[in-house]
């Protein structure tokens, strides 16, 4: 049976399950919160309009005793949000990392391994078809954002919402900062993370240098990987295809089933006592490329690091270990442009 | 409420959800197969049980209408029996490799990152309780093999018994293998693994060289991992703690609270085609080791290699890529006893 009519859907008694796999973010959501409404459970991989209403949805199930479903959203064909569901009933979560975005990844991948510049390797990717024509979602880091939230708000049981995590994508990264990262002995890769400590939490989208030994650094091309830290469990990590029809319909279907099982009614994600977010505080290792060689900010940033190396006109640091927020006001006291520089933690 | 006596706890109408955590392999069965006769579901971690009386117990569970479930039997804290059950249903398995037990996982580690003996390590693991007073289920890699069948059984719809499953533990491995292994720029894991091919299957637990750049090489220590590839879901790879009382107990409770939530009833693992055993024209790339200078069997097995190294009085082989069965069938005619060769495959 065919109908290209959402009314006719939404309308028939007999259907008590949708599969909500449109392109459209904004008629998405007025289908799936009325077919909620309607008592008809609801399943999508669409991860920014899980991520733009997730809180609301999912108590929009809960008071109407159905199941809303949304595992191909993160992780592609990875069954992470399931198992994480189930560990955050037994397990405090200390901490949620993943290698989330396949477009980031492939093209980080290509150019460590492979020699390749970011246009090179973005264009690659595109006529690979992993990455789309505006790659912008992909490579800022919003995607990663978008995902991370999701996680970080299931995990923690706290709303945490894409304002919450501070975000730096990968479009700045330069041959010069691959030579300098392969010197270390590691590699690059697009890292979400959320650590939560007793009453707070912090969240951070940015580019990670792992070391070439680490588990992450084995992560390559389209795949994702993620990892959760909790009480009992301690160290659960999940790697798997991070996007393509087959295993994201694979991932939707697996939601199909729990469904039709019963017994995976969906409950609102939110405890309690909400976390607070120190992101203000956040302190981490940091490598840092800018384009300057104003004397006065390298007398500045000398203060943070261990080395500041200059070659031609740039700067490039590996700090100790220090407040992001001085890193971000420094750059902002010296009008540093978003294109003007190029930072990653080092893990 | 407590009670040492399992009578008053079987004949209890109130109890639905048995928890069996007992180190009897014998009375368990007993308990279990009364218990599910009695319409109670059944949690265990005991692998030697449950590769016992697989089918039995499921196809019992199923008569019975309740649950039958092993989470904790099978990589510690991962939850990769939950995950393997929902991708059987969506997807051809073609193959499903894992490190499956923390001992020999521990021992391997330890010989290649700090250069100790086979001994050495075995003790220390003794020490802080990663080996039994007697490893021989661990070393030999019965366990293993336990484990894999169970995956093996699950995975490929086919009945799969320990006696299907070459085995070779890890009890031979020397300083001089490791040191050629190391030369190789990689590392050795034991590794059970099963691989479909249209109507038949070979399935195999070997010590396994690794090459250092390699995912499975990243995994340290009594970690374990598995990975399933399956027709949608491509390569799907889980890690975690693979022993320990707190990752079991939390594989176990999730156990118990999917009984609870309803939804899982067993059935039984088996499908109407099983696939043929063809682990007799397995063939592969190995690493050999003989303690023997015999010039004859030198002849015969250089025919099989592409590299024969001799050493002191011992032989060491990088085979091409040949029949496990003529690999035995040399060994068998020169009388070499287990204890005089080290096997493994180079993946």
């Amino acid at each position: 049976v065919l109908s290209d009519n959402v009314e006719e859907i939404l309308n028939d008694d007999r259907i008590s399950i949708i599969v909500e796999a449109t392109n459209d973010t904004k008629s998405a959501y007025q289908y799936i919160k009325r077919a909620l409404t309607l008592n008809k459970s609801v399943v999508t991989a669409n991860k920014a309009l899980v991520s733009a209403h997730f809180e609301e949805l999912s108590m929009l199930a809960e008071r109407h005793h159905v199941s809303f479903l949304y595992e191909a959203s993160v992780g592609g064909g990875i069954p992470i949000l399931k198992a994480l569901k189930d560990e955050v009933i037994l397990n405090d979560i200390s901490s949620i990392t993943g290698i989330l975005n396949g477009t980031c990844n492939y093209i980080l991948s290509n150019m460590f391994n492979n020699n390749t510049t970011y246009n090179q390797a973005l264009n690659q990717a595109q006529e690979l078809g992993f990455a789309e024509f505006d790659p912008h979602d992909d490579v800022s880091g919003k995607d990663t954002q978008r995902k991370l939230r999701i996680l970080a708000t299931l995990g923690l049981s706290t709303s945490i919402k894409e304002k919450d995590i501070i975000l730096h994508g990968i479009e700045q990264i330069s041959t010069l900062d691959i030579q300098h990262i392969q010197q270390l002995q590691s590699t690059c890769k697009l890292i979400g993370e959320v650590v939560k400590h007793s009453d707070h939490y912090y969240a951070v989208v940015m580019p990670c240098i792992v070391c070439n030994s680490s588990y992450f650094s084995t992560v390559n091309m389209a795949y994702n990987a993620v990892c959760i830290r909790g009480s009992h469990i301690e160290n659960l990590t999940f790697y798997g295809a991070g996007a393509g029809a087959s295993p994201t319909a694979d991932a939707m279907m697996k939601d199909v089933l729990d469904v039709a099982k019963g017994g995976t009614l969906t409950k609102s994600p939110l405890k309690n006592n909400p976390l607070l977010n120190r992101n203000e505080t956040w302190k981490d290792f940091f490598y840092l490329r800018i384009n300057s060689n104003n004397p006065k900010l390298v007398a500045l940033i000398k203060v943070l690091a261990d080395q500041v190396l200059q070659q031609e006109k740039q700067l490039i640091i590996l700090s100790k270990k220090i407040e992001y927020n001085k890193v971000r006001a420094i750059l902002s006291k010296y009008d540093i442009k978003s294109e003007e520089y190029f930072i990653a933690r080092i893990k």
